[in-house]
């Protein structure tokens, strides 16, 4: 196998501390064998809700069963059960996780989740956030790929703070793994879209919605902000985490892409009146996405030839 | 029974709108009978995580059960669960739901849950946040009762952005309600502690943790920064959600307060060492404390006399 570029930190403390708590995922970095279970994980897969994550684990596994000689626990046994936060599963060279909504949730998951797998030695980790989003001038249903992440503010990095003072950070996605995605959806026949993305920290009133507690703005005002949005700034789609996965990933130097689920074009309106089964459908259709683009990577990529049954 | 102060929305345009479907309760406000299931309502209590809020409501029938004559199963049954979301009970006069972690996940559920009570004609209502922390000078086990929500940008008001604008809003929790709690609390004889909270985006570089994925700042930058906080501020403890909480129900003229157990004074250190079982006793402690708050209501308050059975 040949040699690859292993998931680093950033941070000098870490080397002095004895053993490190992963308080969020109820895993130990020397107790918790994380070499050993985690040393061959590739792709990293993250989305909001455990439902979603806990589907995606149990496609992966209908998926590579064979190539990677799995056992069906894989995507039932949830790693991050004793914590209580997260659900995390380990599905061949795939960890897929969620992360809640919203930044500060996805914030300690990632931390949390590079380290995993710092401590892990893996190597060459990819990293999707495979989610939903409401559309800004595209169809429901159509899968929004990330460019560039925008803040609630429409800027185009994203602000950290450490111990109170801030930095802004890059937020552009991996191109190499964004056209890889794009080709695979245009294999598939879905409808696929790349653009910008704003990512807010409220679903309501930082997306412009009209249908919140509290509402200070016009039918109007909310128009003539979408227009500029998408004239202006190629703005595709409303989310809530893009541009810090994006940031957070690349200070980790880790490749990483953003593919969401339009459930909604938010220029027809704010309520998600999609039939349920539609929208799961579009859900759906972006967990085949990121399972069909590890399984040409797999096919392809000689990397994993011998950790391939039989090789 | 006397009338109330009905739960309010400060948004024209909800009154437009035919049906307005609660996305992530996966609730609908005129096919759900939300005034019959909670229209009663008169606590909401949220915390962080699922696990922790359906023990709650587990305490909360224990204690309830025989003055409100409920079943059992209103303790088991997730309100919320065909959305996936949140884990949402109603226990009596009790509405308790997760709010997962971080400020944005909050936002969705209070605006969700504040036009839930809106719709469900609700009155008199208090919102109380059960929570963990990381306490500052104050040692782990200590119930820090919010004053005053703080930014991680040390600012003492929330910032919230519509439509890429943002205004700032009062943070301060209702002193009424903390003074009960305070009482309630010393009655108990758990130690107890008032002071202002830093809510948070990130767990690790915006808490001045050493122990994250990236660390900026060395351990005498850290503890300089802590001790400004806890001089120059009042602050007591950090955790993710305060300002928010404590700004968005202030907006909405609903009394709340923010009651969080220390897991670990931070002036000692960043990793969570407190044993398990300790841990759990000092969540308990906060539980606890909110239900003995609503048993002490319910005995006193001649709104309640009419509910109660034999009345």
């Amino acid at each position: 196998m040949r040699e690859g570029n292993f998931v680093q930190v950033s941070n000098p403390h870490l080397s002095t501390i004895d053993e490190d708590f992963l308080y969020h995922f109820g895993l130990h970095s020397k107790h918790s064998n994380l070499e050993e279970k985690f040393g061959d994980v590739k792709f990293v897969f993250m989305g909001g809700s455990e439902g979603r994550i806990t589907k995606f684990a149990a496609m992966a596994y209908a998926a590579l069963k064979n190539d990677f000689n799995l056992d069906e626990s894989c995507a039932q046994d949830n790693i991050a059960a004793s914590a209580g936060r997260y659900v995390m599963y380990k599905v061949g060279p795939i960890l897929t996780l969620n992360h809640g909504m919203g930044m500060a949730s996805l914030s300690i998951a990632l931390h949390e989740v590079v380290k995993l797998l710092h401590y892990a030695r893996a190597s060459d980790v990819e990293f999707i956030r495979i989610g939903t989003c409401g559309g800004v001038g595209v169809a429901a249903g159509t899968i929004c790929v990330t460019r560039r992440g925008y803040t609630q503010r429409i800027e185009p990095y994203q602000p950290v703070t450490a111990c109170g003072k801030t930095t802004n950070y890059n937020t552009d996605s991996d191109p190499s793994l964004c056209l890889k995605l794009v080709e695979s959806a245009q294999k598939m026949d879905l409808p696929v879209r790349v653009g910008n993305t704003v990512g807010t920290d409220d679903f309501y009133e930082a997306q412009g919605r009209l249908d919140g507690t509290f509402c200070t703005i016009s039918e109007v005002d909310k128009m003539n902000w979408l227009e500029e949005l998408r004239r202006d700034h190629s703005i595709i789609n409303f989310e809530m985490e893009a541009p810090l996965f994006l940031s957070f990933t690349r200070r980790a130097n880790i490749p990483a892409a953003v593919i969401c689920a339009a459930m909604l074009n938010r220029l027809n309106g704010d309520q998600i009146t999609t039939p349920k089964d539609k929208m799961y459908e579009f859900i759906d259709n972006v967990l085949k996405l990121g399972i069909q683009y590890v399984k040409d990577r797999v096919a392809q990529d000689d990397q994993f030839t011998f950790e391939k049954i039989g090789n």
